[in-house]
């Protein structure tokens, strides 16, 4: 009898004998490392006042965006998901519309971590499905009303050393102080500044935001000087309280650089309410040039997330607003795009450049090519629906051949489901150990050095890449 | 001593023997389920009329553009293959080539559907050869001749449930009606609405064809109107006659929702013979957006296949017309192109919308997360140079981490070669297996669940994408 | 205790036992075929007068950009690589700068092939490492001022049969033909036409260049007629010194057929230095089309690179010249830009053409269906980043089930780095052996004919695709 497949130690080990016995000793040097997770949505006020959880369906269910699609997808309507804010169901009814979908998620990421945080985090008694599911919404329901299932324990039991944040540049940061000056929080526990909405023209109240953004933090000069001043001065502040990235959800990768009359006359049409879409492109590609400027003076390592097409069924974004499950990618390129970029500060002292994308083409293509040569460019590790086994293996595949192992910037959980922490870095590097062990059953690296490389990957990556 | 390949009950399943097990288990599920092919184009009346089949040669080769294209990549002429109607030689000497030929077809998915059928349908009693040419020939065609052979036999032999065909939209689909009555034959044979030749512009004699259609169909309207009621009134008569799906082989997946007075004045612009090629991708990507409208009216599954370049050689089209071996695939994209279509349509209840493609990179990219949102959007089975054994699982790895294992349409052959049926169904069935086998190894997805699963996909999946 | 990696017998071969197993037979069929190399960088005038090598940090590692591409990513300046001539440093401290970065190019193909040339042709007596890297770089300087380690006697070791290299129309290949005389030296040093820097309008010095051509080898003739009858005169005088093949580092895969009027206008144009970089692209692809008629009409095999965004980094290339590691591939498509030229020489008789790629999204796409249909097209080997083991294992997957085994070019080096030759193909060698036994694991060939095309792969392959 082959144990439950979450409670299998070998889970996610490739299946030929002699190459799991390399992987299982591989995973045994860095299975209980701390975590390190630089980029993720967790919210900072929760650890900070270390407010209980709700419910299961409203902790588990509701919020994620990766398992109310697939649910979505079968026919249940986001309503009964309680989709952005909607109160029409009982928590309980949403509940048992995940149990009953639950045989849809055989073989997704989601399901593996929603298994593994059931096994592991929870300690279910009984596999979810139609018929316990009440049951099993009483037993979650229960735990999270304990003291044991309080953020700030979960924090620790979970072995996180550092969680970021990701945050809107206005934001005074006040939980992230809380929790420093703190010294019954041992973590650390980070801000990324993250000035998308105040960067794209088409963003709801740009206007107003940037006219509030230049009041607080633009030193007194107006307009287009006083935004760029307003956004140097604003990730002073953040490097003040403990951020070390800055985070960019650009339509594309590319890059532009303006000179600053034109670059003002695009924001001035935007400021009238005039600009175009393509003018909006264009000022994009020009801020995000800026934001590469900017790190390369403040320090701040520079994140991008490219090539989604954000929003993609307009009736349900009016109704439910934004991450509800309908971000569609598309094809990407970065060689042309990141060029003018990468010419001026490719090679700048101290400059982290971290390009992720979905559409894992580009791997071998183009962005291994980049890291493999620029000391500043790392290779963000796979992100969103590559965040996942085959896709991590078909990654270390695609780069690893021509980037090595040193080039890449470790993993991101990238989420807001907070008790998925741990499963989903604990995939990563069991995926890892899978991955060295069949370079070392092919003799293409020696077993010593896949011992030392595992833990380069699990630890020292994302410290070194993220400047931790 | 191994038995020889297409003799072999493993052939396919993994190498590792602890994955090889679980998948032989899994095939045992499903290996003799009867075979539901949803989307395909043999000949109706063949199998109304029970008609002989032809020489081997005729029969295997010669229509088998699969086949013909790497013969002719050797050096053969396609006169040589009696392509095209070609008689210049014997259909012997055809079958010669052929054999000759045979060892380049090893690796390939041709090749070993050809060696499957060789083996289990014709129970050949040798390799082909360029030796055995004329042996094999003549013990092929003697079969041929044999009552056993006639295709209801073989339908029967087969365990076809549901063999659909692909139609004009002004054919009167008699052989169906005369098959549906016949209570000698059990199976279902549905005709399947393809109205491409009514939409592409370019399309040689569009202008006359389309003049019948009205003239035919249109209620006594004219133009663009008496056009649009022409093909709702085919599609209902199709409906009539059991279809289930119209299929649509759009350049591109481009859809666009033109108001009917700018698509009238395109469609009358090409009946004066003055449309340009962006007017026909313009009225083209519009009409992609109707047959969705009227998918939605009429129930018919909407299944496209986008992205190929046809008759990429003229020379050789002029000479042997079309399906001759050069119709070469492209990029193409769907986030964006599908979105006029999705935003009106894509929850609509009941529609179901099925994308193939041959660009596979847009699986994990776009067409997984497209129909881990949409409840009409399913994906699409890999199609015509990705329906292959390798092929098949980069798919399963590319598509189920992100949307599962229920939002596949199940396996479509899309084939005219009748004896092929089996080895292509049986082949993905092993594929299958095979895929599941490492979930299970990997502890991703229990013994049990991938036991239901398997029997999902073979069997169930196709019933619910094409409403079986 | 496992063997080091590159002294272990089944290095690179797949894990699985049995697997492993068949393809170590396989690989005994051609580990010891002589070495066919229709493609590379090598200089003949080394060969002509059996040049000693320098010291080893000249001879493998500042000249490699392959390898300093990975040393510069870790920080390390190109000038303390002595690229692009740069003297600043001592040879033996780059080769420091070599051992120090060493552990960064586990997993990568260069590593690969430098631990295999240590092993296989330099003996080394211990792993590379900061430590004994002085100890290294005098144990390898020894041996190569030995007479050992002289080109004639490694070319003799490697058991190489052909070596094509890579030369400008106006080299008057006079080592070559003194190789050709010389009865002590048994291979084959065969030239390759490469004329890009005589197409690309943007290439320095081109007008200058071109004049230089016509005054040549125009036969009296001026202006675009004397630079087409220019190149036609010295193709024919590379026909005449054994050349087989003409290559094109083309920016794109783009053919067009000008009227010799319009292409003589862009011609003076372009001499006058008033050409826009549209109007070189409009040229570049109509002198790929005319270079395709010359290969119809001198035999000579057409092989194209393109796809790569060559000399990214300004700076890098100002201060150290082309070839310094920041050559990015791009996104490139071949289905409706290779039509114009497949149109009129696709099934010309004797044509040979050679798409090569970076880009590898299209091989399944688009590569491997036009090569199973054109005879004249072949696949070319995984090129540049893509010339590794896990990569040629996903070519041929990608390739195979269309195309088969016969439509493939044999493998290429396409290296300047003379001692990795032997690492390179006997890399090629074990990955050809691990594919063909995993589809004899999976009864997809038989055991026999995977023999059978092993040792065409290796050795048939290249003589047929290049008509050596």
């Amino acid at each position: 009898m082959s144990p439950p497949p979450a409670a299998n130690p070998d889970r996610l080990l490739p299946a030929d004998p002699g190459t799991r016995s390399i992987a299982r000793e591989l995973l045994a040097r860095v299975e209980d490392l701390p975590i390190i997770s630089p980029h993720g949505h967790v919210d900072a006020a929760m650890l900070e006042l270390d407010t209980p959880f709700p419910d299961p369906a409203t902790l588990l269910v509701s919020p994620d965006h990766y398992v109310t699609r697939l649910i979505h997808a079968s026919g249940v309507p986001l309503e009964r998901l309680r989709m952005g804010g909607a109160t029409a169901v009982e928590p309980r009814d949403t509940w048992r519309e995940f149990a009953k979908a639950w045989p849809l998620f055989d073989g997704t990421a989601s399901g593996y971590w929603m298994r593994d945080s059931f096994q592991h985090v929870f300690g279910l008694s009984k596999e979810v499905n139609e018929e316990n599911a009440d049951a099993l919404f009483d037993e979650l329901d229960a735990k999270l009303q304990s003291p044991a299932f309080r953020p700030r324990q979960l924090f620790k039991n979970f072995n996180i050393e550092v969680l970021a944040t990701t945050d809107d540049p206005l934001d005074d940061l006040a939980p992230h102080a809380a929790i420093a000056k703190d010294p019954t929080f041992t973590g650390r526990v980070l801000p990324t500044f993250r000035p998308d909405a105040y960067i794209k023209f088409a963003a709801a109240g740009w206007a107003g935001r940037v006219e509030k953004l230049i009041a607080v933090a633009g030193d007194g000069m107006a307009g287009y000087a006083g935004y760029i001043r307003a956004l140097e001065n604003r990730r002073r502040y953040f490097v003040e309280h403990g951020a070390v990235s800055a985070d960019h959800g650009v339509r594309t990768a590319q890059t532009l650089r303006l000179d600053a009359v034109t670059a003002a006359t695009l924001f001035d049409k935007a400021c009238r309410g005039e600009a175009t879409a393509a003018d909006a492109d264009v000022f994009e590609a020009h801020m995000t040039y800026q934001m590469a400027r900017m790190s390369v003076e403040d320090g701040l390592v520079m994140t991008i997330h490219p090539g989604v097409f954000r929003n993609h069924h307009t009736e349900s974004f009016n109704r439910f607003g934004a991450d509800t499950g309908h971000d569609i990618p598309f094809a990407v390129s970065y060689t042309e795009a990141l060029r003018p970029m990468l010419e001026d500060f490719g090679t700048a002292q101290g400059f982290h450049f971290i390009p992720f994308t979905i559409d894992e083409t580009v791997f071998s293509r183009e962005i291994a090519p980049l890291a493999g040569f620029y000391p500043s460019v790392y290779i963000g590790a796979p992100w969103w629906f590559l965040d996942a086994p085959d896709a991590m293996l078909r990654f270390r595949s695609a780069v690893t051949e021509t980037a090595g192992f040193s080039r890449s910037s470790g993993f991101i959980d990238d989420t807001r489901a907070f008790c998925s922490i741990p499963a989903r870095h604990n995939t990563s590097r069991r995926i890892e150990a899978s991955f060295l062990a069949r370079l070392v059953a092919e003799s293409r690296v020696s077993e010593a050095r896949a011992h030392e490389i595992i833990v380069d990957i699990v630890d020292a990556a994302p410290r070194r890449a993220f400047k931790l």
